[in-house]
Protein backbone atom coordinates (compact mmCIF):
# COMPACT_ATOMS: atom_id res chain seq x y z
CA UNK A 1 0.00 0.00 0.00
CA UNK A 2 2.61 2.26 0.75
CA UNK A 3 6.60 2.91 0.68
CA UNK A 4 6.83 -0.96 2.16
CA UNK A 5 6.54 -1.62 -1.61
CA UNK A 6 9.58 -0.15 -2.31
CA UNK A 7 12.75 -2.35 -2.26
CA UNK A 8 15.04 0.20 -1.13
CA UNK A 9 14.76 2.53 2.16
CA UNK A 10 15.28 6.31 1.55
CA UNK A 11 17.00 8.66 4.24
CA UNK A 12 16.73 12.75 3.50
CA UNK A 13 18.50 14.93 5.44
CA UNK A 14 17.53 18.77 4.98
CA UNK A 15 19.86 21.08 4.84
CA UNK A 16 20.40 24.61 3.54
CA UNK A 17 23.67 24.00 2.18
CA UNK A 18 26.96 25.47 2.75
CA UNK A 19 27.79 22.16 4.52
CA UNK A 20 30.45 21.53 7.26
CA UNK A 21 31.56 18.66 9.02
CA UNK A 22 27.99 18.60 10.69
CA UNK A 23 26.14 18.62 7.49
CA UNK A 24 28.18 15.12 6.55
CA UNK A 25 27.83 13.65 9.59
CA UNK A 26 24.37 13.51 9.30
CA UNK A 27 25.00 11.62 5.91
CA UNK A 28 26.98 9.24 7.48
CA UNK A 29 24.70 8.12 10.23
CA UNK A 30 21.52 8.54 6.97
CA UNK A 31 23.46 5.94 5.50
CA UNK A 32 23.31 3.94 8.29
CA UNK A 33 19.28 4.04 8.18
CA UNK A 34 18.90 3.51 4.47
CA UNK A 35 19.78 2.50 0.94
CA UNK A 36 19.51 6.04 -0.67
CA UNK A 37 20.64 9.30 0.77
CA UNK A 38 19.00 12.36 -0.35
CA UNK A 39 20.21 15.27 0.97
CA UNK A 40 18.46 18.90 0.10
CA UNK A 41 20.00 22.23 -0.10
CA UNK A 42 17.49 24.87 0.08
CA UNK A 43 18.17 28.22 1.67
CA UNK A 44 14.51 28.48 2.36
CA UNK A 45 13.21 31.98 2.06
CA UNK A 46 10.00 31.02 4.21
CA UNK A 47 11.65 30.83 7.46
CA UNK A 48 14.02 33.87 7.90
CA UNK A 49 12.44 37.50 9.04
CA UNK A 50 12.83 40.37 7.56
CA UNK A 51 16.16 42.49 8.01
CA UNK A 52 17.54 38.48 8.75
CA UNK A 53 20.47 37.20 6.24
CA UNK A 54 18.37 35.11 4.13
CA UNK A 55 20.30 37.25 0.95
CA UNK A 56 23.81 37.04 2.14
CA UNK A 57 23.45 33.21 3.60
CA UNK A 58 26.17 31.79 1.71
CA UNK A 59 25.34 29.54 -0.97
CA UNK A 60 28.20 27.23 -1.98
CA UNK A 61 26.63 24.45 -4.42
CA UNK A 62 30.14 23.07 -5.96
CA UNK A 63 31.58 22.82 -3.05
CA UNK A 64 28.62 21.14 -1.28
CA UNK A 65 28.14 18.77 -4.02
CA UNK A 66 32.06 17.87 -4.21
CA UNK A 67 31.77 17.08 -0.24
CA UNK A 68 28.92 15.31 -0.15
CA UNK A 69 30.78 12.86 -3.17
CA UNK A 70 33.23 12.25 -0.52
CA UNK A 71 30.48 10.93 1.84
CA UNK A 72 28.77 8.99 -0.58
CA UNK A 73 25.34 11.09 -0.34
CA UNK A 74 23.69 9.42 -3.71
CA UNK A 75 21.19 12.52 -4.80
CA UNK A 76 21.50 16.01 -3.74
CA UNK A 77 18.05 18.18 -4.00
CA UNK A 78 18.28 21.69 -5.05
CA UNK A 79 15.78 23.39 -6.16
CA UNK A 80 14.97 27.58 -7.09
CA UNK A 81 12.61 29.80 -4.90
CA UNK A 82 10.47 29.63 -7.80
CA UNK A 83 10.37 25.70 -8.19
CA UNK A 84 9.37 25.31 -4.53
CA UNK A 85 7.02 27.99 -3.99
CA UNK A 86 4.95 29.11 -6.97
CA UNK A 87 3.42 31.94 -4.90
CA UNK A 88 5.38 33.63 -2.09
CA UNK A 89 4.53 33.09 0.81
CA UNK A 90 2.04 30.21 -0.22
CA UNK A 91 -1.42 31.15 1.09
CA UNK A 92 -1.70 27.42 2.95
CA UNK A 93 0.43 27.45 6.43
CA UNK A 94 1.71 24.57 8.53
CA UNK A 95 2.06 25.88 12.28
CA UNK A 96 3.51 24.00 15.48
CA UNK A 97 1.82 25.72 17.69
CA UNK A 98 2.89 26.78 21.58
CA UNK A 99 6.51 25.13 21.11
CA UNK A 100 7.01 27.64 18.40
CA UNK A 101 5.95 30.42 20.54
CA UNK A 102 9.23 30.39 22.55
CA UNK A 103 13.04 30.55 22.46
CA UNK A 104 13.75 31.13 19.11
CA UNK A 105 10.25 31.22 17.75
CA UNK A 106 9.93 34.32 20.71
CA UNK A 107 13.24 36.21 18.78
CA UNK A 108 12.55 35.32 15.08
CA UNK A 109 8.75 35.43 14.88
CA UNK A 110 7.26 33.18 11.88
CA UNK A 111 10.72 31.47 11.40
CA UNK A 112 9.13 27.81 12.58
CA UNK A 113 6.01 28.16 10.35
CA UNK A 114 8.77 28.50 7.46
CA UNK A 115 10.36 25.26 8.47
CA UNK A 116 6.74 23.56 9.01
CA UNK A 117 6.05 24.48 5.51
CA UNK A 118 9.34 23.84 3.54
CA UNK A 119 9.79 20.65 5.75
CA UNK A 120 6.39 19.26 4.85
CA UNK A 121 7.27 20.24 0.94
CA UNK A 122 10.77 18.06 1.20
CA UNK A 123 8.90 15.24 2.72
CA UNK A 124 6.47 14.88 0.29
CA UNK A 125 8.56 15.38 -2.08
CA UNK A 126 11.75 12.83 -1.65
CA UNK A 127 9.40 10.65 0.46
CA UNK A 128 11.63 9.40 2.70
CA UNK A 129 11.31 6.40 5.25
CA UNK A 130 14.25 8.75 7.50
CA UNK A 131 15.22 12.06 8.10
CA UNK A 132 18.05 13.17 10.31
CA UNK A 133 18.29 16.66 11.73
CA UNK A 134 20.84 17.88 13.74
CA UNK A 135 20.24 18.33 17.35
CA UNK A 136 21.84 21.70 17.72
CA UNK A 137 18.88 23.05 16.44
CA UNK A 138 16.92 21.11 19.42
CA UNK A 139 13.68 23.25 19.38
CA UNK A 140 13.27 22.69 15.44
CA UNK A 141 13.40 19.02 16.04
CA UNK A 142 10.92 18.92 18.73
CA UNK A 143 8.62 20.94 16.46
CA UNK A 144 9.47 18.28 13.65
CA UNK A 145 8.86 15.30 15.65
CA UNK A 146 5.45 16.66 16.68
CA UNK A 147 4.83 17.89 13.13
CA UNK A 148 5.36 14.18 12.04
CA UNK A 149 2.88 12.95 15.02
CA UNK A 150 0.46 15.65 14.27
CA UNK A 151 0.14 15.49 10.34
CA UNK A 152 1.07 11.17 10.44
CA UNK A 153 4.43 11.15 8.36
CA UNK A 154 5.43 7.45 8.58
CA UNK A 155 8.97 8.92 8.69
CA UNK A 156 11.62 7.77 11.40
CA UNK A 157 13.20 11.35 12.81
CA UNK A 158 16.73 10.45 14.19
CA UNK A 159 18.16 13.53 15.87
CA UNK A 160 22.28 13.41 15.34
CA UNK A 161 24.74 14.94 18.07
CA UNK A 162 25.94 17.96 17.91
CA UNK A 163 29.25 18.02 16.15
CA UNK A 164 31.89 20.81 17.61
CA UNK A 165 35.09 22.44 16.91
CA UNK A 166 38.40 20.68 18.98
CA UNK A 167 37.61 23.83 21.28
CA UNK A 168 34.02 23.02 21.72
CA UNK A 169 31.83 25.37 19.45
CA UNK A 170 28.93 23.94 17.69
CA UNK A 171 29.65 23.41 14.21
CA UNK A 172 27.46 26.31 12.04
CA UNK A 173 27.88 27.71 8.34
CA UNK A 174 26.99 30.95 10.42
CA UNK A 175 30.18 30.64 12.60
CA UNK A 176 31.72 32.25 9.60
CA UNK A 177 30.27 35.14 9.84
CA UNK A 178 32.63 35.79 13.35
CA UNK A 179 35.75 37.91 13.24
CA UNK A 180 38.76 36.24 14.62
CA UNK A 181 38.61 37.70 17.76
CA UNK A 182 34.91 36.58 18.03
CA UNK A 183 35.65 33.20 16.97
CA UNK A 184 38.24 32.96 19.87
CA UNK A 185 35.76 33.85 22.57
CA UNK A 186 32.63 31.81 21.01
CA UNK A 187 33.58 28.51 22.46
CA UNK A 188 32.75 30.33 25.92
CA UNK A 189 29.11 29.33 25.21
CA UNK A 190 29.70 25.48 25.23
CA UNK A 191 31.75 25.99 28.36
CA UNK A 192 29.28 27.77 30.37
CA UNK A 193 26.66 25.07 29.21
CA UNK A 194 28.61 22.58 30.04
CA UNK A 195 29.53 24.22 33.64
CA UNK A 196 25.56 24.81 34.05
CA UNK A 197 25.01 21.12 33.41
CA UNK A 198 27.25 19.74 36.13
CA UNK A 199 25.71 22.29 38.64
CA UNK A 200 22.38 20.93 37.58
CA UNK A 201 23.14 17.13 37.59
CA UNK A 202 23.59 16.21 41.04
CA UNK A 203 19.81 17.84 41.59
CA UNK A 204 19.03 18.74 44.87
CA UNK A 205 18.99 22.27 43.83
CA UNK A 206 15.99 25.25 45.13
CA UNK A 207 14.29 27.10 42.72
CA UNK A 208 15.96 30.46 44.52
CA UNK A 209 19.49 28.74 43.59
CA UNK A 210 18.30 27.31 40.08
CA UNK A 211 17.51 30.85 39.13
CA UNK A 212 20.54 32.71 40.66
CA UNK A 213 22.65 30.11 38.56
CA UNK A 214 20.94 30.70 35.59
CA UNK A 215 21.11 34.63 36.24
CA UNK A 216 25.15 34.21 36.87
CA UNK A 217 25.32 32.61 33.52
CA UNK A 218 23.63 34.88 31.50
CA UNK A 219 26.00 37.41 33.30
CA UNK A 220 29.20 35.79 32.27
CA UNK A 221 28.05 35.21 28.88
CA UNK A 222 27.12 38.97 28.26
CA UNK A 223 30.54 40.20 30.04
CA UNK A 224 32.41 38.09 27.20
CA UNK A 225 30.92 40.32 24.77
CA UNK A 226 27.66 38.01 23.88
CA UNK A 227 24.10 39.56 23.32
CA UNK A 228 22.18 36.78 24.55
CA UNK A 229 18.73 36.64 23.38
CA UNK A 230 17.93 33.59 25.94
CA UNK A 231 19.34 30.96 27.88
CA UNK A 232 16.92 28.62 29.29
CA UNK A 233 16.17 25.35 30.97
CA UNK A 234 12.94 23.16 29.87
CA UNK A 235 12.10 19.68 30.05
CA UNK A 236 13.07 17.36 27.06
CA UNK A 237 9.92 18.15 25.58
CA UNK A 238 10.45 22.41 25.63
CA UNK A 239 7.97 22.56 28.85
CA UNK A 240 8.32 24.49 31.69
CA UNK A 241 10.37 22.49 34.62
CA UNK A 242 8.52 24.92 37.25
CA UNK A 243 5.46 23.05 37.66
CA UNK A 244 3.31 25.31 39.08
CA UNK A 245 3.83 28.58 40.63
CA UNK A 246 5.08 27.13 44.41
CA UNK A 247 6.54 23.81 42.92
CA UNK A 248 10.45 23.60 41.48
CA UNK A 249 11.44 20.32 40.83
CA UNK A 250 14.04 18.61 38.40
CA UNK A 251 15.05 15.50 40.26
CA UNK A 252 15.55 12.44 37.78
CA UNK A 253 14.07 14.75 34.82
CA UNK A 254 16.09 14.85 31.45
CA UNK A 255 16.40 18.21 30.85
CA UNK A 256 18.23 20.66 28.46
CA UNK A 257 19.90 23.85 28.51
CA UNK A 258 19.31 25.89 25.37
CA UNK A 259 21.35 29.66 24.85
CA UNK A 260 21.16 31.71 21.66
CA UNK A 261 23.63 34.76 21.79
CA UNK A 262 24.87 36.90 19.25
CA UNK A 263 28.72 37.32 18.93
CA UNK A 264 28.87 40.33 16.15
CA UNK A 265 27.02 39.67 13.10
CA UNK A 266 26.64 36.14 14.10
CA UNK A 267 23.79 34.49 16.03
CA UNK A 268 24.49 31.16 18.04
CA UNK A 269 22.74 28.27 18.85
CA UNK A 270 23.65 25.98 21.61
CA UNK A 271 22.56 23.34 23.74
CA UNK A 272 23.04 20.88 26.42
CA UNK A 273 20.93 17.58 27.52
CA UNK A 274 21.01 17.14 31.35
CA UNK A 275 19.51 13.84 33.23
CA UNK A 276 19.01 15.65 36.45
CA UNK A 277 20.03 12.71 39.59
CA UNK B 1 12.66 7.79 -5.85
CA UNK B 2 8.62 7.90 -4.91
CA UNK B 3 5.54 6.21 -6.17
CA UNK B 4 6.29 5.65 -9.19
CA UNK B 5 8.48 2.83 -7.98
CA UNK B 6 4.70 1.17 -7.28
CA UNK B 7 3.29 -1.35 -9.59
CA UNK B 8 -0.31 -0.20 -8.53
CA UNK B 9 -2.13 3.41 -8.76
CA UNK B 10 -3.72 4.01 -5.59
CA UNK B 11 -7.07 6.28 -5.49
CA UNK B 12 -8.26 7.72 -2.02
CA UNK B 13 -11.79 8.92 -1.84
CA UNK B 14 -11.80 10.78 1.60
CA UNK B 15 -15.58 10.18 3.01
CA UNK B 16 -17.29 10.60 6.52
CA UNK B 17 -19.07 7.83 5.83
CA UNK B 18 -23.26 7.26 5.94
CA UNK B 19 -23.02 7.11 1.97
CA UNK B 20 -24.91 7.73 -0.22
CA UNK B 21 -25.17 7.65 -4.57
CA UNK B 22 -23.10 10.54 -4.47
CA UNK B 23 -20.04 9.08 -2.73
CA UNK B 24 -20.54 5.71 -4.78
CA UNK B 25 -20.23 8.00 -7.69
CA UNK B 26 -16.74 8.96 -6.42
CA UNK B 27 -15.75 5.56 -5.92
CA UNK B 28 -16.77 4.87 -9.35
CA UNK B 29 -14.60 7.58 -10.68
CA UNK B 30 -11.86 6.72 -8.80
CA UNK B 31 -11.86 3.19 -10.09
CA UNK B 32 -11.48 4.96 -13.61
CA UNK B 33 -7.86 7.08 -12.50
CA UNK B 34 -6.71 3.85 -10.46
CA UNK B 35 -5.99 -0.23 -9.48
CA UNK B 36 -6.80 -0.09 -6.14
CA UNK B 37 -9.57 2.51 -4.49
CA UNK B 38 -9.12 3.14 -0.60
CA UNK B 39 -12.30 4.45 0.85
CA UNK B 40 -11.85 6.21 4.29
CA UNK B 41 -14.61 6.86 6.59
CA UNK B 42 -13.63 8.96 9.27
CA UNK B 43 -15.83 11.65 11.08
CA UNK B 44 -13.14 13.61 11.89
CA UNK B 45 -13.96 15.80 14.88
CA UNK B 46 -11.70 18.91 14.08
CA UNK B 47 -13.69 20.05 11.32
CA UNK B 48 -16.88 20.63 13.42
CA UNK B 49 -17.59 23.65 15.70
CA UNK B 50 -18.90 23.74 18.77
CA UNK B 51 -22.42 23.38 18.83
CA UNK B 52 -22.43 21.73 15.52
CA UNK B 53 -23.31 18.16 14.37
CA UNK B 54 -20.62 15.81 15.40
CA UNK B 55 -22.18 13.86 18.05
CA UNK B 56 -25.02 13.26 15.95
CA UNK B 57 -23.48 13.04 12.33
CA UNK B 58 -25.17 9.74 11.08
CA UNK B 59 -22.78 6.60 11.48
CA UNK B 60 -23.57 4.03 9.64
CA UNK B 61 -20.02 1.90 9.09
CA UNK B 62 -21.69 -1.93 8.50
CA UNK B 63 -23.89 -0.40 5.53
CA UNK B 64 -20.97 1.91 4.37
CA UNK B 65 -18.99 -0.59 4.28
CA UNK B 66 -21.79 -3.46 2.21
CA UNK B 67 -22.80 -0.57 -0.46
CA UNK B 68 -18.49 -0.07 -1.07
CA UNK B 69 -18.33 -3.96 -1.96
CA UNK B 70 -21.03 -3.15 -4.97
CA UNK B 71 -18.97 -0.68 -6.57
CA UNK B 72 -15.89 -2.12 -5.82
CA UNK B 73 -13.52 -0.39 -3.50
CA UNK B 74 -10.56 -1.84 -2.43
CA UNK B 75 -9.99 -1.02 0.91
CA UNK B 76 -11.90 0.76 3.32
CA UNK B 77 -10.10 2.86 6.25
CA UNK B 78 -12.22 3.09 9.22
CA UNK B 79 -9.38 4.89 11.91
CA UNK B 80 -10.84 5.81 15.50
CA UNK B 81 -10.52 9.70 16.64
CA UNK B 82 -8.09 8.23 19.15
CA UNK B 83 -5.93 6.33 16.54
CA UNK B 84 -5.89 9.81 14.26
CA UNK B 85 -5.70 11.98 17.37
CA UNK B 86 -3.39 10.79 19.65
CA UNK B 87 -3.56 14.59 21.29
CA UNK B 88 -7.22 16.68 20.84
CA UNK B 89 -6.61 19.14 19.19
CA UNK B 90 -3.13 18.69 17.56
CA UNK B 91 -0.85 21.90 17.87
CA UNK B 92 0.35 21.33 14.59
CA UNK B 93 -2.05 23.20 12.05
CA UNK B 94 -2.59 23.39 8.54
CA UNK B 95 -4.47 26.48 7.49
CA UNK B 96 -5.57 27.19 4.25
CA UNK B 97 -5.12 31.12 4.30
CA UNK B 98 -7.77 33.80 3.39
CA UNK B 99 -9.38 31.30 0.82
CA UNK B 100 -11.15 29.95 3.59
CA UNK B 101 -12.49 32.87 5.83
CA UNK B 102 -15.02 33.73 3.31
CA UNK B 103 -18.36 31.63 2.72
CA UNK B 104 -18.81 28.03 4.67
CA UNK B 105 -15.76 29.18 6.64
CA UNK B 106 -17.01 32.54 7.92
CA UNK B 107 -20.50 30.74 8.88
CA UNK B 108 -18.10 27.70 10.31
CA UNK B 109 -15.10 28.81 11.89
CA UNK B 110 -12.21 26.65 12.16
CA UNK B 111 -13.90 23.95 9.66
CA UNK B 112 -11.52 24.39 7.08
CA UNK B 113 -8.51 24.18 9.37
CA UNK B 114 -9.93 20.64 10.71
CA UNK B 115 -10.81 19.90 6.77
CA UNK B 116 -6.84 21.03 5.87
CA UNK B 117 -5.19 18.77 8.95
CA UNK B 118 -7.64 15.72 8.25
CA UNK B 119 -7.07 15.67 4.20
CA UNK B 120 -3.00 16.31 5.09
CA UNK B 121 -3.08 13.03 7.68
CA UNK B 122 -4.65 10.72 4.95
CA UNK B 123 -2.68 11.88 2.14
CA UNK B 124 0.23 10.78 4.42
CA UNK B 125 -1.37 7.59 5.75
CA UNK B 126 -3.11 6.11 2.60
CA UNK B 127 -0.11 8.32 0.19
CA UNK B 128 -2.51 8.09 -2.81
CA UNK B 129 -1.84 9.06 -6.56
CA UNK B 130 -4.86 10.90 -7.25
CA UNK B 131 -8.09 11.81 -4.48
CA UNK B 132 -11.59 12.41 -5.58
CA UNK B 133 -13.50 14.94 -4.00
CA UNK B 134 -17.22 16.33 -5.38
CA UNK B 135 -17.74 19.29 -6.16
CA UNK B 136 -20.51 19.90 -3.89
CA UNK B 137 -18.26 21.38 -1.70
CA UNK B 138 -16.68 23.51 -3.80
CA UNK B 139 -14.81 25.70 -1.76
CA UNK B 140 -13.44 22.89 0.07
CA UNK B 141 -11.76 21.24 -3.21
CA UNK B 142 -10.51 24.82 -3.95
CA UNK B 143 -8.63 24.68 -0.64
CA UNK B 144 -7.71 21.58 -1.35
CA UNK B 145 -6.03 21.72 -4.22
CA UNK B 146 -4.38 24.89 -2.89
CA UNK B 147 -2.63 22.78 -0.16
CA UNK B 148 -1.81 20.22 -3.11
CA UNK B 149 0.44 22.95 -4.86
CA UNK B 150 1.45 24.60 -1.39
CA UNK B 151 2.12 21.23 0.10
CA UNK B 152 3.95 20.21 -2.99
CA UNK B 153 1.92 16.22 -3.09
CA UNK B 154 1.97 14.88 -6.17
CA UNK B 155 -1.12 13.85 -5.27
CA UNK B 156 -4.13 14.18 -8.47
CA UNK B 157 -6.91 16.05 -7.06
CA UNK B 158 -10.36 15.25 -9.24
CA UNK B 159 -13.46 17.23 -8.85
CA UNK B 160 -16.08 14.78 -9.28
CA UNK B 161 -19.50 16.25 -10.30
CA UNK B 162 -22.55 16.48 -7.91
CA UNK B 163 -24.98 14.29 -7.81
CA UNK B 164 -28.57 14.55 -7.24
CA UNK B 165 -32.00 13.35 -6.89
CA UNK B 166 -34.28 13.13 -9.50
CA UNK B 167 -36.04 16.28 -8.19
CA UNK B 168 -32.80 18.36 -8.17
CA UNK B 169 -31.58 18.27 -4.57
CA UNK B 170 -27.76 17.69 -4.29
CA UNK B 171 -27.48 14.54 -2.47
CA UNK B 172 -26.08 14.70 1.59
CA UNK B 173 -25.91 12.92 4.26
CA UNK B 174 -27.29 15.91 6.47
CA UNK B 175 -30.40 15.41 3.65
CA UNK B 176 -31.49 13.03 6.33
CA UNK B 177 -31.92 15.61 8.77
CA UNK B 178 -34.86 17.04 6.83
CA UNK B 179 -38.91 16.23 7.89
CA UNK B 180 -40.83 15.68 4.78
CA UNK B 181 -42.66 18.50 4.19
CA UNK B 182 -38.77 20.14 4.18
CA UNK B 183 -37.68 17.34 1.95
CA UNK B 184 -40.19 18.65 -0.60
CA UNK B 185 -38.86 22.29 -0.26
CA UNK B 186 -35.71 21.58 -0.30
CA UNK B 187 -35.23 21.09 -4.26
CA UNK B 188 -35.92 25.23 -4.34
CA UNK B 189 -32.82 25.67 -3.68
CA UNK B 190 -31.28 23.96 -7.16
CA UNK B 191 -34.17 25.63 -8.87
CA UNK B 192 -33.30 29.54 -8.22
CA UNK B 193 -29.47 28.82 -8.80
CA UNK B 194 -30.23 27.14 -12.26
CA UNK B 195 -32.73 30.69 -12.76
CA UNK B 196 -29.45 32.69 -11.80
CA UNK B 197 -27.33 30.62 -14.12
CA UNK B 198 -29.39 31.27 -16.75
CA UNK B 199 -29.73 35.03 -16.37
CA UNK B 200 -26.15 34.87 -15.65
CA UNK B 201 -25.00 32.79 -18.55
CA UNK B 202 -25.79 35.35 -21.54
CA UNK B 203 -23.47 38.26 -19.75
CA UNK B 204 -23.91 42.32 -20.67
CA UNK B 205 -25.42 42.72 -17.18
CA UNK B 206 -24.77 45.67 -15.10
CA UNK B 207 -23.18 45.35 -11.59
CA UNK B 208 -26.76 47.17 -10.33
CA UNK B 209 -29.09 44.62 -11.90
CA UNK B 210 -26.75 41.99 -11.00
CA UNK B 211 -26.63 42.95 -7.32
CA UNK B 212 -30.95 43.07 -8.23
CA UNK B 213 -30.47 39.89 -9.30
CA UNK B 214 -28.51 38.08 -6.20
CA UNK B 215 -31.01 40.06 -3.51
CA UNK B 216 -33.86 38.89 -5.14
CA UNK B 217 -32.86 35.25 -5.21
CA UNK B 218 -32.04 35.62 -1.98
CA UNK B 219 -35.70 36.58 -1.19
CA UNK B 220 -36.73 34.26 -2.87
CA UNK B 221 -34.90 31.63 -1.21
CA UNK B 222 -35.96 33.14 2.41
CA UNK B 223 -39.64 33.18 1.54
CA UNK B 224 -39.43 29.54 0.83
CA UNK B 225 -38.58 29.01 4.52
CA UNK B 226 -34.35 28.63 4.09
CA UNK B 227 -32.18 30.49 6.62
CA UNK B 228 -29.53 31.62 4.38
CA UNK B 229 -25.79 31.43 5.24
CA UNK B 230 -24.89 33.27 2.18
CA UNK B 231 -25.66 33.08 -1.74
CA UNK B 232 -22.87 34.59 -3.63
CA UNK B 233 -21.16 34.44 -6.91
CA UNK B 234 -17.59 33.96 -7.12
CA UNK B 235 -15.22 33.71 -9.80
CA UNK B 236 -13.98 29.78 -10.41
CA UNK B 237 -10.88 30.47 -8.05
CA UNK B 238 -13.24 31.91 -5.59
CA UNK B 239 -11.71 35.49 -5.90
CA UNK B 240 -14.40 38.35 -6.28
CA UNK B 241 -16.25 39.23 -9.72
CA UNK B 242 -15.95 42.79 -9.06
CA UNK B 243 -12.55 43.59 -10.06
CA UNK B 244 -12.23 46.79 -7.96
CA UNK B 245 -14.98 49.31 -6.34
CA UNK B 246 -15.62 50.90 -9.79
CA UNK B 247 -15.46 48.07 -12.30
CA UNK B 248 -18.12 45.12 -13.01
CA UNK B 249 -17.06 42.89 -15.35
CA UNK B 250 -18.28 39.11 -15.25
CA UNK B 251 -17.85 38.66 -18.94
CA UNK B 252 -15.58 35.83 -20.82
CA UNK B 253 -15.40 34.02 -17.29
CA UNK B 254 -15.97 31.31 -15.71
CA UNK B 255 -18.51 32.04 -12.47
CA UNK B 256 -19.72 29.67 -9.83
CA UNK B 257 -22.99 30.27 -7.79
CA UNK B 258 -22.53 28.95 -4.20
CA UNK B 259 -24.68 28.48 -1.72
CA UNK B 260 -25.85 27.91 1.98
CA UNK B 261 -29.05 27.65 3.47
CA UNK B 262 -30.50 26.05 6.36
CA UNK B 263 -33.96 24.10 6.37
CA UNK B 264 -34.98 22.78 9.57
CA UNK B 265 -31.71 21.10 11.26
CA UNK B 266 -30.10 20.90 7.99
CA UNK B 267 -27.68 23.28 6.53
CA UNK B 268 -27.42 22.58 2.89
CA UNK B 269 -24.95 23.32 0.53
CA UNK B 270 -25.06 23.48 -3.29
CA UNK B 271 -23.34 25.49 -6.70
CA UNK B 272 -23.66 25.92 -9.74
CA UNK B 273 -20.61 26.67 -12.68
CA UNK B 274 -21.47 28.91 -15.44
CA UNK B 275 -19.64 30.12 -18.36
CA UNK B 276 -20.57 33.79 -18.86
CA UNK B 277 -20.79 35.12 -22.41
Amino acid sequence: MDKQDRQQRIALVPTMGNLHQGHLELVKIAKQHADIVVVSIFVNPTQFGVGEDFDSYPRTLDEDVAKLATVGADYVFAPSVDAMYPVLPPPTTVLAGAISSQLCGQSRPGHFDGVGIVVSKLFNIVQPDVAIFGQKDYQQLAIIKQLVRDLSYSIEIIGAPIIRADDGLALSSRNQYLTESERQVAPILHRELQDLAKQLKGGGISQQAFESLLKDKRTRISDAGFTIDYLEVKTEALGSVVSDSTTFNIENKNIVILVAAWLGRARLLDNQLVVVG
